[in-house]
């Protein structure tokens, strides 16, 4: 194998695939990105199994062939070169040399016979999205999929294509983020996607997030196509929570506020909140004025916020760090919170869209 | 005590003194910052015992008193508040009232008596030097004192004044690190200054640096002014090493070289050296050509960086984190690398000013 390739396309391709790469795994060939020469194209493949990630560069092949080469020390060198064309060539005992300008690096590549080869995933049936729609679904929504390995399905989000929308749905036990999108299809789909992929795919969208993102499904993967990007993934097996049953469809009590206003008092009285159980804050609603305020044993906070209130009074207290997860991704200048009882879920949502859901169980108020 | 203070000044003043504030304390009251009201002045003051910070800030006092705050809990929550003006008000049982537009917080303080006061420093024979060039003398040596409590003395940099220069000198048994620069006052003073104090300063100096620093010392101790902040720091006791003996003044090699060619060259070559022994790379050293090696298992390098030699040839070994670590602050275009054996120490120059040495020893290379 031998090419030629320029410093900042080999880096910006290095930098997505090394994503897919496992640092701590029983197979040394997955510590390896592969590198395919074929057809014009140099094509890396990082894969820890679970995600797997490729991207092409169009590029000069003066001979096709394919090697695997360390991650860690591949993706270290070609970094630091200097932004100019870099050529790799590798000989018959896999030695790799690396060639740039005054450097000259010669490593000890892998057989590429041995990387495992990626999940096919038919590209029918694929649903297109705006990466930025797609990158602020997952922003709005990933911080409520749960940590706890005892029930593995809750570790993913949910997606869910049907009437024409998509939803994403995340849920630890404690909390619910719902995100829903218009979607100009309507051939129904689900699966429920792990947590960490998402979390790549969003690494991998970036802040220039012109253009789309394409999906597919099989039953047991789904590829996300990002320009020239690749990334599938397994899904998560298992029937998830119907999130319908769980959203309060009515309240007694209903809050308008400012999203900022409240965040930032959230956070001061969150504080002191930290210091004690639970993070516990209280809200204690009346008329125009609700008390946002916490009680440790090194003191106290009272933050007062205006609101608009339709209902009735209540007091009520909440994990102060649930509520500021969803207060930090909600855009809207304004949002309702909906109340039933003290000891019932609390529904957040935007003034100025339906498109997005938030609930969160309340947790019982020891003094204060 | 009560005054009224902007949230600016008041987040600037705490940000500044908390440096002092040790986390892990014997002394639970040194978890605290001191708030003196007196004089239209509010004083905070952090101290550890080592370092102590003294910030002044002119405001409204309403009522003079002091009180000590949990540094950790005040700062955060002056920072939360918003832009806009904080009352602060302590009452006989030493409760803190710390209120804000909507915000009304109480914590606990503890009573002023019990705070050590920091050492006097009488401010004569004061040295006057550009923050600016004060922070640069620290950037080019502080990494090069001692981590090695075995020798308490070479934690420190040596700061030495006489014939109307200033030097301040890092020594850790394998380099050396000297900056040199002009002072208008010719009377003699020199002390051993701990890493962590011109650490400190280093930082409260920031960005910013136009404006002098004042340096004042006495036997034990030295105060640095920088516009309204204090710093008193105890000096390190005992001799340090005579650095002008350790200076070779003869080379059999002179190599001149662009700094940010070698710079480069040696961050690649030490992606493999770091896999091996030392750090080690190997400089050949050759008519106009300077090849930069190192040979580990998983690979080798070979960088080719283009010098000016006067002398003889020679093929020399180095740990190439102290070759980088200089090279990094070196900020002139050109230096020069003296040689006199592979077994003796290398000296390092910039080429267009005598203000900097760095003394490095070499590596005895195994294989390669």
């Amino acid at each position: 194998m031998k090419i030629i390739c320029s410093q900042k396309q080999l880096s910006t391709a290095v930098n997505i695939v090394q994503k897919a790469v496992s640092t701590k795994t029983t197979l040394p060939i997955l510590k390896g990105i592969l590198l395919e020469a074929k057809n014009n194209k140099l094509k890396l493949v990082g894969n820890d199994l679970d995600i797997g990630i490729e991207n092409y560069i169009e590029t000069k092949i003066v001979q096709e062939g394919s090697i695997v080469i360390s991650s860690k020390i591949f993706g270290d060198i070609i970094r630091k070169l200097p932004d100019a064309d870099i050529e790799i060539e590798v000989d018959d005992q896999n030695n790799v040399f690396i060639r740039c300008e005054n450097s000259d690096f010669k490593l000890v590549g892998q057989s590429a016979v041995e990387f495992p080869e990626l999940p096919y995933v038919k590209e029918e049936n694929t649903y297109i999205i705006s990466q930025d729609l797609f990158k602020n679904m997952i922003r709005q929504t990933i911080f409520a999929t749960s940590q706890d390995e005892t029930r593995p399905i809750l570790t993913g989000s949910l997606i869910e294509i049907k009437n024409r929308n998509i939803l994403m749905v995340a849920i630890d036990g404690y909390r619910l983020a719902l995100r829903k999108a218009y979607l100009n299809i309507d051939i129904g789909n689900k699966a429920v996607v792990p947590s960490k992929t998402l979390n790549e795919v969003n690494r991998i969208l970036g802040n220039e997030t012109e253009g789309n993102i394409f999906i597919s499904f099989t039953d047991k993967h789904i590829l996300f196509t990002i320009d020239k990007t690749r990334i599938i993934s397994r899904l998560l097996e298992g029937e998830f929570i119907n999130y319908n049953q769980i959203i309060p469809k009515e309240y007694k009590s209903k809050v308008k506020v400012k999203t900022k206003e409240l965040l930032d008092s959230i956070e001061r009285a969150s504080l002191l909140a930290k210091e004690g159980k639970n993070n516990a804050i209280k809200f204690s609603i009346k008329d125009d004025i609700m008390n946002v305020s916490s009680n440790v044993d090194i003191g106290s906070v009272n933050e007062e916020v205006n609101i608009e209130l339709e209902g009735e009074d209540l007091d009520i207290g909440f994990n102060s760090k649930y509520l500021l997860d969803a207060l930090k991704v909600i855009d809207s200048e304004e949002i309702f919170l909906e109340f039933t009882t003290s000891v019932s879920p609390c529904v957040i949502k935007p003034t100025d869209n339906e498109n997005y859901i938030y609930l969160v169980l309340p947790v019982r108020l020891s003094k204060q």
